[in-house]
């Protein structure tokens, strides 16, 4: 796939500023542009390598005046950064794509498969599955008995779907991802051993998910786990039993949400967060970075910390903790000058 | 599979009041019950939700005195919760289940498979494993070379146990955990790369372990990393080579062993823990959310923090930290004040 | 594969005392030897164990004086660890070895295989994608579109590379990992839901590198996300898109590294570990278990405690927060000390 750039001009309705004919087939970072590549210049920081980059289209600001001649071709746009999100978007779908079931592959006599599907060798879709139009299951992927797959989702090779377990339309969910696990439920007994509680629920997730690389959720005991439209899930992600997560909701990598708690809509979770069980998170709740969160928290905070407290309190809290050492010593002085101050009181 | 009112009471030697002829197919909560369904009421906060409930039967224990007419069909039970959970173990054994080997499987020529037993496709068997009675070994698992698995065992879809490795009886192995890889082990070489140190031993798993989604468990360098009887790995765990965990000792997601500690029985380990390399931990511990654990630990001790403390001193360590910001505020009026006392006095 | 003294003595250049004739098939740790094996002793705290072990032969330095005679057969080496790590290697290679494509495997008709590979059942390997001499591609495993293999790598059971990520020679990736899946990059729309930005880019593991069981590296939005040659990374780590792993850097367990972050070389990462986007991590770095990293890092600096301080000031503050209760109670007695000594005063 090669690219000219009045061709790339025409399609972002933009405007070019040198070799209207020069061709690329990649892309690139401005700082490490090859010749054959485009790239773009959103950030003002890095207008500096704009000068000497070996890329042979750089998307730009219209506004964008450069303080020295440039060699590469120029495309003027409104938005350098919406623009190249668009060529990205044009690029990954020219890819070719594959289509139908490629040879071995499980598909059990009473699953049902849409049109224009794709389903890789290994994979295996259980009995009374459904799979909707458009989608595609990667190799080694596992869809469970009565899983129901909408239209047009990804399912990245090696998932594995559980009985019973519900995914929208248009969702992606990476490679390793395991949906619909038991829950951890075990009830202890006299002896000090432990009984299963078997779980019998399912997870649904609706439309437009993104689920990441070996994330992991749990089905519900009764009822369902759920992840709402549109919520985005980075990898290694685990989410416990009987879980809600809310409509647009974002969780980057390596969060733990703990059983029961309900998550809500348009909140954005930092990697490495810890919530507990049983708790109501609210809506546009934002939780920084390794906070660790031990009870409901409202509408629109941002908490940081473990255990997490106000962002603005865990900021100044974080300060004084790096200065604990010197408190500790001022403390001690104090103690010492006030006995003195004493003594001599007394002596007098 | 549909169950009247009256055989439910019988089963679980309870009494009926209201239509003892209503029957159920499926079990919800109580708080979104469906007609069609059952559910129950154990813990007293939950009651307000039995007079709207639209589920059609609810356990309840026997000494219940409702304040309001209800419309569902109650059993009164001894306990509802453990009523429920036999349900619920009820509901599982009765899904239908897959017996035989699926086409295409891998088994090795030199495996031995026992009776009863369900290999899913593409799963692969290797060489000198054995797979006792009544296991079932879900689609795309990887048995390694002389693997032994017990009897009534379930690996799940795309669980891979490496060369060597013991799994005993009763276990369940859920989907993308890995048991056997290297563990961990390099020597530093005089030019700053590091050297593989072979890891040879396995990992064994003993009878009643139940080991979650994408959980990892390390071969030991020589000799076994060991699982010991009834204890129970939630997801995303990671137990490093040379460990050992000890009986009925359960673990919550995301927590990490590093190598060669061993921790005792009957414990309990929330999420997000980390866990030192080396170390000896007790019996009956426990430890919080997110403890990091730097030292030993002896028997019957509750940690909390990173590094962990005990627990009660642990609580009032998180007030103050949270309260940092104002107490050095009056460290510095203290000294503010001292130092205008012992002027004052010095001007007297 | 039985050895005997002798044998074993001549090949690690060796001296022995005893029974040259003994032979063993196996080893084992030296405080639970058993009959048949070889053990060795390299940390003076395990010498107790040597007057007792059960092990056939012991591996020791040359200059060990037993203080009670031994039962077993010593051989004496310079350095018993390097001695025993060289027999683990030779243990290890003498393994009965798979060669060829096990059937059935789904080996892309425009994919090229070297020689003396291994390609297990159930694996796939894709459009264009090349494997290197001597690699084994273990059953289950994914190689996807465009991808390419070294030589002498093995990619255990059911790891997945995503199309078009490139993976050197010498490389080890286990069970489940997953390289190469989308980066997790998406834009806010006016209507608070996100809009994925295609990932473009891929994953470029160098020669000599080792990733773990369940780690996930993510591809690039454009460009590569790097592994550099000689690293090792141990299970369940997560790398994000853009990132980059120097030279001969170890990482343990658990840890993430968010977007567009660079790790300098010889670093040493601690299990548990969070580094936020966008740093400069330097080389030479040492970062402690569940360090929480958000700033840049300089050469050859050592951090720990979340959010990160240098080693020794965090150490410092951990014993400063375990006695925070005692610190709070101080003051307050600083407060009513010097409360009551100016009210003293007034009174004067």
């Amino acid at each position: 796939m090669e690219f000219k750039a009045i061709t790339i001009a025409d399609f972002l309705q933009g405007t070019i500023e040198g070799d209207e004919n020069v061709s690329v087939n990649n892309v690139s970072k401005i700082e490490d542009g090859k010749p054959g590549t485009l790239a773009f210049l959103a950030n003002p920081k890095y207008e500096k390598y704009i000068y000497d980059t070996k890329a042979s289209i750089v998307l730009v600001r219209n506004e964008f005046k450069p303080e020295k001649p440039v060699k590469c071709t120029l495309i003027r746009v409104e938005d350098p950064y919406q623009s190249m999100a668009a060529l990205l978007d044009l690029y990954q779908q020219a890819k070719p794509q594959k289509f139908g079931v490629e040879q071995p592959a499980f598909v059990d006599s009473t699953a049902t498969v849409g049109n224009n599907i794709y389903i890789g060798a290994f994979a295996y879709i259980g009995v009374n599955a459904t799979v909707g139009d458009g989608s595609k299951i990667y190799p080694q992927a596992y869809i469970g008995n009565n899983v129901r797959i909408g239209v047009n989702t990804i399912i990245f090779s090696g998932a594995k779907i559980y009985d019973d377990c519900v995914i929208g339309d248009n969702c992606i969910i990476h490679a390793g991802a395991v949906i619909g696990a038991d829950g951890f439920g075990f009830a202890p007994t006299p002896d000090g051993s432990y009984k299963k509680i078997a779980q019998v629920g399912n997870v649904i997730v609706e439309d437009d998910v993104e689920i990441g690389a070996n994330t992991t959720i749990d089905c519900s005991t009764m009822g369902s786990t759920i992840i709402r439209k549109g919520a985005k899930l980075d990898n290694q992600i685990q989410i416990a039993h009987n879980c809600e997560v809310g409509e647009n909701t974002v969780m980057a990598a390596m969060t733990g949400v703990a059983g029961s708690t309900k998550i809500g809509k348009n909140c954005i979770v930092a990697g490495h967060v810890g919530i507990a069980g049983h708790l109501n998170i609210g809506d546009r709740v934002t939780l920084g970075a390794m906070a660790g969160i031990t009870n409901n928290v409202k509408d629109g905070k941002t908490l940081l910390g473990s255990p997490a407290m106000d962002h603005d309190r865990a900021l100044k809290a974080f300060v004084v903790t790096r200065r604990l050492p010197e408190l500790k010593t001022t403390v001690e002085q104090l103690q010492k000058e006030l006995k003195a101050l004493k003594a001599k009181l007394n002596e007098e």
